[in-house]
């Protein structure tokens, strides 16, 4: 966990201090304003950082500039952090020193600090991240002096533009007044008028010129500070970020009481909600949320305000590059000037094609040849469904009016819509729901857990004799092929057998087998075991005549054409790396026929489905008829936004999976014993790895007086919890354990961190990204140990 | 219609060159790129065209550089369009004399055209626009001359961000190589590893000294010439310039090709469907796609291969604020930075929170006080029957088992998923969809048009008799409160009640009325009459007794509580100005118990919803059990980048409406007859408008023999033919006519343009967006006279 924060605080006014340019005068801007501060707030302390310089030259010039300053003002401090010798420095190590320093200054009272970056927004710093980038997990507002010289109004707006698109908020923007372009009265107009962003005009500072005498320099910019400072247009500049300053704390403050009176929450019994237990997001940066601290009128003015909180629940399981990504704002933005959003029928663009052939290659399924987008999961689905009915349909020759039903595992869950929502077995989500009604055949599934240092297979009794199977290592419950040779899938495929020929016989008709590989998500975060849906899929493709007699399809045609029901896979959740893979159906060595992503699609910055499915599928909705068609497409289908930043996010994760960036994960004792590091897809099958270190599941599977039992695949780990009240959705088990996590831990530096996580029921989950680093894990870690043994 | 197209010929390899920075060398590369293709293609011509420069200084400074290299190529042509003192001069100017300079060249034959911009990429125009605005309509490939001096890394980076983000591809970088920064070496590794960009590195110039000779100047200049151009690093920089030329076409070409073997289009039958009939779009800009002229592999090498499409179904009736609008792009790109998506139950960022209440505000219903977000209209009417069939049940004491239905109108439509399928009536859009189950009862309703230059109310004859009230303006027929003085109403009323009860006896139970207020879009884009609607909500809300007996709300809340049934407005497509004021509501002078908005809510860029609810519905929620909690949300809910945007966009529409934006459209015949332009909100109720001139309505409507009827409202214009074969979905009695349009005009210039309109059956409609202009709306208008008329 980066012990970084925002640096926001009651006392301090922190502003930091951008060039539109280099050499537009930013040190001697600040000079001006930390000479202002000084005068007109006489009760408080101001401070001035330069925290990296770009060279020796840099800094003496700076030291030069700052000398006029410090003969006006000794109390204010100078500090350069980085020299230009320690040119190796981390990021983390300049963040760290300024949130150091900046707490300091809070600390010791009332005051301002002003924050001099080095050189224009994107000077590399010393580790080669460009200044603008370095900075954006400190959500410090900026000031940005504007460039007066000849083409200063272009450079002034393309670095205004490439910070707001980091979401930093540029508060004043000042600039010197130059009578030659007229820069000053353009960027006036300009930022007001797009933006309502204040413009300050500043008088021009003497020439310095070298052929003087050094002292006469220093003499004349004195005279300048002294008489600038005390004018009009500063005090106004100042006066507007003081209000500022007090605006942004109040408006985070106040959100929690608005949003109760306003907001309908998702997934919420409001009635249970008090304004209290809604938590302000200022901003989020890499895997953290940027949250007000819980009862912001208690703290004092010297604390902060803001602490980095673990969004530990990937933000519902959608993140996978990180929060405030530059790649993925940018390839939005690209898109967006591009084409804004273009309709879909009958047209073709870039993005949506690209994404339709990346996807297909991606996951690696011979039987995918068509995409179908929409918006989420809910509608991927909805789409999925009718597709698969309908090719059943049209293949057994039943009537429009036959009733049809799914086929799936109870705790399954598809989505919110109601068409999803009856796919799922009655359960808490869709029970009181007017228009529910469950339309399938759930199977009871065995469940996979750490329990006490051991892996468990757990079969409930109606599947055969309910018994436990034991594995020493996670892998060899994936070895599917040793398995089978042992025959251990043949009580499957006989309950399998059984429990549907039972319905067929009471002549129900199955229209869809779905089924998510791997995971349930929704329905409990539980580890299936892979061999119970490898033998599901082969009893329904092995026994097609089951299903319906006439119309098989052409045997010569096996490996693409669907046989028995359409098999659909709800990856939404499972998909594009969250189990560590492009496909969990990867797990279970065979092919859907229809298989839907959503979530991690974009990296987890907009909604965006797709529903893959075979041509074997598609040709069930080919007729003369133009009504025979798949009449389903929503307004923003294939927004070109949305596929340019799941190109962008897929292309980042197979590259991540082909350079090996989870090999540290994976080697943290999760491939051993025979299971080694495999890049070549054949040999995935059996090789199932998790950010979170197997020793740290084995201890938690350890405190059995608590836990029932516990996995981790992928960037996933799942706690299940002891219940007095049961292991549903309503179960209270998991909350005790959510709220010491939401308390946080503090680090020695004195900043508080925590975790946000949500439980399901007597299951508490942590999520990672795909770009959790193994600092963090061991960060968090440490926290859940503390967490879980202080709860004994 | 603008006719100006993008730049694209398979004879001339344009490409614009940018400045990262002014006086960073433009000209000079430019020189050097010229001379280089005189040498390496010498059978081809190439220019060079500088259409604008920025002061005198500029100009003679460009003439002197240019002079070096015009005496080696005297073929390449200097050209500068704007001259200083023509500085009033339109953006439309420029772009047209830029265009019709590329066309001259392309139609002499195969050859190479620079575009040199002034100043840095944001330079104002002549106009004032920016550079980098004022040519996105061109969509020219880019070349971007870095800046080599210190703070060069900040600039162009900086620079290249600002053209990204507003769609232009950045071909390749060049920068001359200095030793004393290093920038080219960290520029080119930048641009290799975050976008994959060739950056070419060319050695520095000889210093221009105007202490040397003028003479000796050029000396020098003409020996650097005639060395670099020959190098092989600008003679791969012209390749690879010349591949992605190629490249850039071939890819146009073959994306119908493509689609056709993985797309699985929405709403298509695509057996129907051959590769020819898909349009490949290349961007789009303010009204208009740019598309590919169809059949290109005929097209000669000297036509231009793209033409501006005017986007008529305003991109399945999302556009608002123009495609690739700037300010838009901003706003996504901000919360992108500062958030990426965050998760949203129990949470509060600013987007979501600044939304609801600005919609809450904007759309003036005192009874609604929350909002429930989810990313597009089926969702958020799915989350709206959710709400209004739960609190029926509440408020009737019906168990969780009763069948519900609700009651609407013949020929709704709510979208794609199952649950708002099912509030549909059953017709083509369903009838085949396996799951489908018409859940209601639907009423016939009396529908507007222009016939034959009268406006006529036509009442079917399930309405008491069949009747056809005409009436003299359209104001008229929404001037409600006249209609009822004169009981226009009460007939309505009869058949209301009628129809009503005789459901009620059978014991049907109801949950909720839903409308589409005035307009039925994907049924058939029908105008409804008002009156009928507003009897309909008030039948529903003064008889609340026959819905249930028992808990009528308390009297004393009687304007904030829902009476009867909850009243749910699905104006997913009517709000947000699309008939030109913030709510279709107002028409019927009455507020809904909840409010659905999607589609222009974004401006037309990123999906997302809102379901506006009164607190009385949201009170039926309440208890102490989370299960009785609306159990709904999607992983992306309330996305901080839908929501920025949705903020920008409804800023500007309301700041728009403000502005008296389009009052040239009211005063086109509209506004008359006693009904003036009002600003104020109280005297809304009847002033109907339309961008669509009344005179050409009327034109349309005197064409008797192909049209039965026409309207328009806002920027809606629908046309109803006709029909052989029925009015129905299936009817394609409107094809000829869009096929007229799709084949479009030539305007003088010699560019075409066309129209890309949807039917709905015998139904063609075309619609603008909230910046169509009135030159747009003119030009757009004459096509339709000319297709028409040809058409009879």
């Amino acid at each position: 966990m980066s012990p970084i924060g925002p640096l926001l605080w009651r006392n301090l006014r922190v502003y930091k201090i951008y060039g539109a340019n280099t050499d537009v005068g930013k040190t001697i801007v600040a000079s001006i304003l930390c000479n202002a501060t000084r005068r007109l707030w006489k009760d408080e302390a101001t401070a001035y950082l330069k925290p990296v310089s770009t060279g020796a030259e840099d800094e003496a010039d700076d030291k030069s500039t700052l000398g006029s300053l410090l003969k006006v003002s000794l109390t204010v401090p100078y500090i350069n952090i980085i020299r230009p010798s320690e040119q190796a420095i981390s990021n983390e190590h300049i963040l760290k020193s300024i949130y150091e320093f900046a707490l300091e200054r809070a600390s010791a009272g009332k005051g301002w600090l002003f924050i001099e970056t080095a050189g224009g927004i994107h000077s590399p710093s010393p580790s080669g991240t460009t200044q603008a980038e370095l900075y954006t997990a400190l959500r410090c507002p900026v000031l940005l002096v504007g460039d007066w010289k000849l083409g200063g109004i272009s450079s002034t707006i393309s670095a205004f533009e490439s910070l707001r698109i980091r979401g930093y908020d540029v508060e004043n923007i000042l600039v010197f007044e130059d009578t030659d372009y007229g820069n000053s009265e353009y960027l006036k107009d300009y930022f007001q008028q797009h933006y309502g962003i204040m413009v300050t005009v500043l008088p021009m500072p003497p020439p310095r010129n070298s052929a003087y005498d050094k002292d006469e320099d220093e003499e004349f910019m004195l005279d300048y500070y002294s008489k600038k400072s005390e004018e009009k247009t500063v005090r106004d500049a100042l006066n507007h970020l003081q209000t500022r300053h007090n605006d942004r704390i109040d408006a985070l403050e106040s959100m929690p009481a608005h949003a109760h009176t306003m907001i309908w929450y998702p997934f919420t019994q409001q009635k249970l909600l008090q304004p209290n237990d809604i938590v302000p997001i200022d901003s989020a940066h890499g895997s953290c949320f940027q949250t007000l601290l819980p009862e912001p009128s208690a703290i004092s003015n010297k604390q902060s305000l803001l602490r980095p909180s673990l969004d530990g629940s990937a933000s519902w399981w959608t993140q996978g590059l990180g929060h405030g990504n530059s790649s993925l704002t940018l390839a939005a933005a690209y898109a967006a000037g591009r084409y804004g959003h273009v309709m879909f029928a009958g047209m073709i663009h870039e993005p949506a094609l690209k994404l339709a052939a990346l996807m297909l290659d991606s996951i690696n399924n011979p039987r995918l040849s068509r995409v179908f987008f929409s918006d989420n999961g809910s509608t991927g689905m909805e789409v999925a469904i009718k597709m698969a009915l309908r090719a059943s349909r049209v293949r057994y020759g039943w009537s429009s009016n036959t009733k049809i039903a799914i086929l799936g595992l109870k705790g399954s869950y598809h989505g919110d819509t109601i068409g999803t929502m009856d796919c799922a077995e009655p359960n808490t989500y869709n029970e009181k729901v007017e228009w529910y009604e469950g339309r399938g055949v759930w199977l009871e599934y065995p469940q996979i857990q750490c329990v006490a240092g051991e892996w468990q297979v757990l079969v409930p009794c109606e599947i055969g004799t309910s018994r436990t199977r034991s594995f020493s290592h996670l892998s060899e419950v994936f070895d599917l092929e040793k398995r089978t040779a042992r025959g251990e899938h043949s009580f499957y495929e006989a309950y399998i057998l059984s429990t549907l020929r039972k319905h067929l016989d009471e002549g129900r008709k199955f229209g869809a087998l779905i089924l998510e590989p791997v995971v349930l998500g929704a329905g409990g975060m539980v580890l299936i075991d892979p061999l119970f849906q490898q033998t599901l899929v082969q009893v329904v493709r092995q026994n097609a005549s089951l299903f319906g007699s006439n119309k098989q399809p052409d045997s010569a045609k096996h490996d693409k054409e669907w046989w028995g029901l359409p098999v659909i896979f709800d990856e939404v959740f499972t998909g594009i790396y969250r189990l560590g893979r492009p496909t969990a159906a990867s797990f279970l060595g065979l092919h859907p026929d229809i298989s839907v992503h959503a979530k991690l699609l974009t990296g987890g910055l907009v909604p965006l489905c797709v529903t893959l499915a075979s041509e074997s599928i598609f040709n069930a909705f080919a007729s003369e008829e133009k009504s025979d068609a798949l009449l389903h497409g929503h307004s923003y289908t294939a927004h070109p936004v949305g596929c340019q930043v799941a190109i962008e996010s897929l292309n980042q994760l197979n590259s991540m999976e082909k350079a090996g960036a989870w090999n540290w994960a994976k080697s943290n004792g999760w491939l051993q014993g025979g299971y080694e590091i495999h890049t070549s897809v054949t040999n995935l099958r059996s090789q199932v790895w998790s950010i979170w270190p197997l020793s740290l599941v084995n201890w938690i599977s350890l405190q059995t007086s608590r836990v029932s039992g516990v996995w981790a695949v992928g960037s996933i780990l799942a706690i299940h919890l002891h219940a007095a009240d049961g292991s549903g959705y309503t179960s209270t088990a998991a909350e005790g354990l959510r709220k010491r996590l939401l308390s946080g831990a503090k680090v020695e530096s004195g900043v508080s961190w925590n975790i946000h996580s949500r439980v399901l029921g007597n299951v508490l989950y942590i999520m990672g990204s795909q770009v959790t680093t193994e600092r963090e894990v061991g960060d968090i870690s440490d926290l859940l140990r503390t967490g879980l043994e202080e709860q004994l």
